[in-house]
């Protein structure tokens, strides 16, 4: 028996476990405080161990005692809070490392060690306060986008500020510091690459996606994406320099801008991302699948394509019942949420294939099943 | 909510809810009698209910409670007593229906049923008893196969004779009979295909699978099958008679030999099929997907291709614990069973794959997870 410990109870850990048990492998979840564990709770043997804070003694034993049972322990967020790090690294054995998720735990630390590994990113600063913000804002120049460093995601916690002359009418909650400044980067695609490294420091890389957003949402990611052999070349460099940089073990993402200049990192995620979730039936093996043969010493899966194909989320309301619209190259993924404004509730895989329209089909999907 | 009751709690029905899961779908499973739970107990909510006879009366009576939750009800058997189907479909929607399920739960309504329809089986007849063993012998003919009408697979239930001189020292049970007696056919391969049919009378059809058996059980099967055309239409062309004539709703396989003089059907499977398990990452959709499309009233999913591959059954013992041997373009499918002498305790696919040797894959993973 392998068990892997998870930690977080979203899509995420439920693709995981998904692929995971398909293989034999069995799962324990950690759920986040009080987060929504539906989409694992069909999957979990038994009740969900929560944890809350490192002052909560009863939780920290609880999850002690959980990961104690495991072989070992990934996460399905970069953001896990430093206590319960130092609680799973000392009753078992954590991969990707402790390292590399705080690296990638924050914006500031992100920006930081890119900038050590000589990484690009945009240009940017830290406001530590409300006072620093216009003298930073000024000299990152404009326009520009405000991060919160900790906690955003699906485009929460930003702002976009076009002019200087918008500075004197953000109003930005105390809370939201410190705060990341950076260039707003004119950028003809986005563009990310995920890549996989074992144990062994063996690394494999899955053809970039060509990411489509709306209001800081993805909607929609089409692989793989038509691009230039070099910078796909340099693409891969980078994924290299991170992952062998940082000793790091499991899967990666790096979401990148394309600009008249070259590639530009926009963000790191260490773990699976949603820009590759078209490898779940778009390539020999799953991200889901090599994050899980990577953290569990075994050898890793081919990352070649199955042929041209494209996911595109769920977002905010579940799609009609009669499966009408569920053409035959489509796969739904279902995450067994609730509907809620923005939230992700799944996505559909589109396959090309012969006598589909695929283009259309994705144009038809996004407005439908992306309901922002 | 969407609920499928499964009858029967194999790899099959795994299988079935592991891809069903992913698209959203819940599950309620029945037992058969005392059989083996653990494929789907890490996928069920609370305790399996467990059907033993139709004198059973609390048996039957949490049958017909847990079946009258579902949306449909389907098997992943062929042999579902008459009792249990009369009691499905007494509370719920059964799909295939119970004259196609019964058509093929034993080999005398088999054959019967492809008769009729005008399909081609090897030369056989029927004996009832011990006494009539000889007659029918030599009326269809050496060599042969004698095989139980019920309950046979993966080659238990049936005994070889090779010739005439051979009959008076088979020893067969009293409670083999009524045996089916039927001219073993010379035949240059094995070829199975795998067809499903959605509500709407939609049928789609896999492309042909070619099977290797040792001992009377599935090794290994690789997809597509190389075959002249013809011959393809063929064994479609008898797929929709069987689909179209029993107005069945599923998937279904027709295990076939191919000789000297054409196709000759061997066996029927009324439900997704060893055979066809290639089509879980080597197919667009897989058999799983497109049984569950089909008895949910879903449109069918497209049963192309995605490249050639094969499986390889493990069978008997759990390959080793080093997961060395698991190469890149290879996918482990373990089953959650515990080892025994001839018991499919998982299978592994193979893609074809740039850098990969194809063919000497398959022959060394046969040995290997193959112990008979």
């Amino acid at each position: 028996m392998y068990r892997i410990g998870i930690i977080g109870c979203g899509q995420l850990a439920r693709m995981l476990a998904l692929e995971g048990m398909r293989m034999g492998l069995e799962f324990t979840f950690i759920a986040m405080g009080d987060e929504d564990i539906s989409p694992i709770q069909p999957l979990a043997q038994g009740p969900v161990v929560r944890w809350f804070n490192e002052e909560d003694a009863a939780s920290n034993e609880a999850v002690t005692h959980a990961l104690s049972q495991c072989s070992v322990v990934t996460t399905e967020r970069e953001n896990v809070p430093p206590a319960l790090l130092d609680l799973v690294t000392t009753v078992a054995v954590l991969r990707p490392n402790a390292k590399a998720l705080t690296a990638f735990s924050r914006r500031d630390n992100e920006r930081q060690a890119l900038t050590q590994l000589g990484l690009p990113v945009a240009p940017h600063t830290i406001a530590a306060n409300a006072e620093q913000l216009s003298a930073c804002a000024r000299s990152v120049g404009f326009p520009q986008i405000w991060k919160t460093i900790c906690d955003g995601y699906d485009g929460r916690g930003q702002w976009q500020i076009r002019e200087e002359a918008q500075l004197g009418s953000v109003d930005i909650p105390a809370a939201a510091f410190p705060l990341l400044i950076e260039r707003r980067i004119n950028f003809t695609r986005e563009l990310a690459i995920t890549a996989v490294r074992g144990t062994t420091g063996e690394i494999r890389y899955y053809p970039l996606s060509e990411n489509h957003h709306l209001q800081g949402i993805l909607v929609s990611a089409l692989a793989p994406a038509q691009i230039d052999a070099q910078l796909e070349h340099t693409a891969q460099t980078w994924a290299a320099r991170l992952l062998d940089g940082l000793d790091y073990v499991g899967v990666l993402t790096i979401e990148m801008f394309e600009t008249a200049d070259g590639l530009l990192i926009n963000e790191i995620a260490p773990r699976v991302h949603n820009s590759a979730h078209w490898t779940l039936g778009g390539a020999l093996t799953s991200q889901f699948e090599n994050h899980l043969r990577a953290v569990a010493g075994m050898p890793l899966g081919d990352t070649g394509v199955l042929g041209r194909c494209a996911i595109v989320n769920i977002i905010g309301k579940h799609p009609p019942r009669d499966s009408a619209w569920l053409a035959s190259n489509m796969r739904l993924h279902d995450y067994a949420k609730t509907e809620r404004a923005g939230r992700k509730l799944g996505h559909v895989l589109v396959m090309d294939a012969p006598g589909c329209t695929f283009s259309q089909q994705i144009s038809t999907l996004e407005p439908m099943l992306a309901q922002l």
